[in-house]
């Protein structure tokens, strides 16, 4: 087991009702900023509930965080900060919403731009407190400390990181209105998560083995009820807000080495063709997977028997049949897995593949996916 | 799932070498009491590291809290903190060490006496702030808020709950000189703190039952190892004091109920005959399955299956089946299993009995554990 410090101060208040608690857990002596998406909290009612417990409260809306956030809408943000001297930000909405106001809170206490920020995080010195009532299971933003942002004018998109949230409210029956492709997004996007923190070496920590298991088995699960829209299941949509929050607050990666290769290479998709942040990702790690067969051999033995009983056969057959099982999972989404399936020629791959030569990036828990590991990566998903 | 709030702010530091990080972790500006218990600190080196660590700080040393820590030697500690007027406490040692120095921190900044304090927590005030090196994984205490106060002068057993430890150091090389009882005890607490967590209803949350799976798998896979105290193999001994922690810091309690009988049953025989902790537990818990066997059925199905891979035979077969692999784990460890090994006999059975039967004690899930329900559950452990 490596050595580690573990820490996350935030408060998870979770279940039905519990944004009326946003009274008592919000700061009554500061202005308070409350984020939101493009709409869909006044549909499904979370609007409501939260205007009615922040009566008293001295607060600003600011409406329009769009999915994979982009730093020239945060930018807005960041002035009305400045400009209306807010002492905390409420998110409201799924994990874009929390993403961007994580840079927001941070932009608004520098001079510098927001991009700039991200582009060279030591320019940070604190942030505005923030907070969050979650209503999409997916990105784990809501008990973690990194976001992702993109640049419309630079087709980027990038990690940052900076503090935990305060607190997060979730309450899954806010999720009854997901559409089904958002379910089966926010099914995969939990499910790699874990993947990219347990699919690298075996024998680091039993325990957080089991942990990521856990998450995986409860995922594979949970997802036929999950992706059944019509049952508005309590229990279901409540382990499944659960798994999500669980599969990336640090949690499961107590001294284990971490992969992320899927993610870095996922964000590249979405930064040129805007496809959705799970959907890239299971189109990604069926090639991670199978070009990394040999280095990850042992734990993706480990994770075909324990998740998908996979036993029989030899090790190289095992790891097939366990990549070949993951693929159909996600399918069984109702995903793409092929980039071909997502209208995604060579053309996009050879500029990613450039972009990588040209920064020197190299990914993986190894740090041993360079640009042309990742050309043979993407090549056999097309 | 149950509607919960979960918030753990301890900062746990983790690994070889980590006590040399209470230089940068302490504050400066506070005079600190470091506690200990009877000395095999200075046996095993952790003393010495300590006391390097602490160089340049303002500090004093309390020496003397004893397993199952009694009321009567930490009063003279917070005569200490009151005199001396200490700002950080410092707890290094076991478990009993930061228990009682939990109480201490809450007790010395009230007028009323330490005992009335656990007797009724509302005298609670606020608490010096307090951190712990733990030396010994088995109560978790590390990571929770909770702490188990004797009285030498009432034989009585309580728990008491204030605050957090502000961070924790496990040096995983600190338990190579533990003695094999004290291993087992250890692994025998963990594994029943998490039992406490698990073994009530089915269905509450999935993902909770496979992390408290994931817990008593890795003790049980661990444990011939741990016992092993020649070999003094690290990563072994990093899953134990992981899995000890993780075990009871609340992270496998989200949303689901909770039983704790077997502890409350266990606390008045250490109370009363002064067994250890661990070993009493492991005496009760077997007659707590029996007796509970119907209104646990299902969770004690799902436990065998997934801990002792028991799915053959009928329901009850499987139950039975299932109570007695539990046992013999515990006898594996070389713990015994019955009060007639500990000579324990049935006056002190008549005595626990009569006692919660004066307080109304009524334990479990279901609360449904009663004098009458507890006469049975250890006559049958006699």
């Amino acid at each position: 087991m490596n050595n580690f410090v573990f820490q996350n101060p935030t408060k998870l208040v979770f279940g039905k009702g519990e944004i009326a608690k946003l009274s008592t857990l919000l700061p009554k002596d500061k202005r308070i900023l409350v984020t939101f998406g493009g709409g869909s909290v006044k549909r499904n009612g979370v609007y409501d509930q939260v205007v009615a417990a922040l009566e008293g409260f001295d607060y600003l809306e600011f409406w329009g965080i769009e999915p994979n956030p982009k730093v020239e809408t945060l930018r807005k943000a960041v002035e009305v900060c400045k400009r209306e001297n807010i002492g905390f930000l409420l998110a409201v909405g799924g994990g874009s919403t929390l993403d961007g106001t994580k840079l927001i809170a941070s932009a608004a206490v520098i001079e510098e731009d927001a991009w700039e920020l991200v582009l060279n995080p030591k320019l940070q010195c604190g942030n505005i407190p923030f907070a969050s009532v979650m209503t999409l299971p997916a990105t784990g933003s809501e008990m973690n400390r990194g976001c992702v942002i993109s640049n419309l004018a630079t087709g980027e998109k990038f990690a940052f990181y900076n503090a935990y949230p305060t607190f997060s409210i979730l309450d899954p029956t806010t999720t009854y209105t997901l559409p089904s492709f958002q379910r089966a997004c926010g099914l995969a996007d939990t499910f790699i998560h874990v993947i990219e923190q347990y699919l690298t070496y075996t024998g680091e920590s039993p325990l957080m083995d089991r942990w990521a298991e856990g998450v995986l088995q409860t995922i594979v699960e949970i997802a036929p009820k999950v992706l059944n829209v019509s049952e508005n299941d309590y229990d279901t949509m409540a382990s499944f807000m659960l798994s999500a929050t669980m599969g990336l607050n640090g949690f499961v990666a107590m001294g284990v080495s971490q992969d992320w290769a899927t993610h870095r290479i996922g964000h590249e998709l979405t930064a040129l063709c805007g496809i959705t942040h799970g959907q890239t990702l299971v189109v990604v790690l069926p090639g991670v997977m199978n070009e990394l067969r040999d280095q990850k051999a042992g734990k993706i033995l480990q994770y075909g028997e324990r998740v998908w009983g996979i036993t029989e056969g030899s090790a190289q057959e095992r790891i097939d049949r366990t990549i070949s099982a993951t693929e159909q999972f996600f399918r069984s989404l109702g995903l793409a897995t092929r980039l071909s399936e997502l209208g995604v020629g060579e053309d996009v791959v050879e500029e990613i593949v450039s972009r990588f030569r040209t920064r020197g990036t190299r990914l993986g828990e190894a740090l041993n996916i360079d640009y042309a590991l990742t050309d043979r990566i993407l090549r056999q998903r097309l």
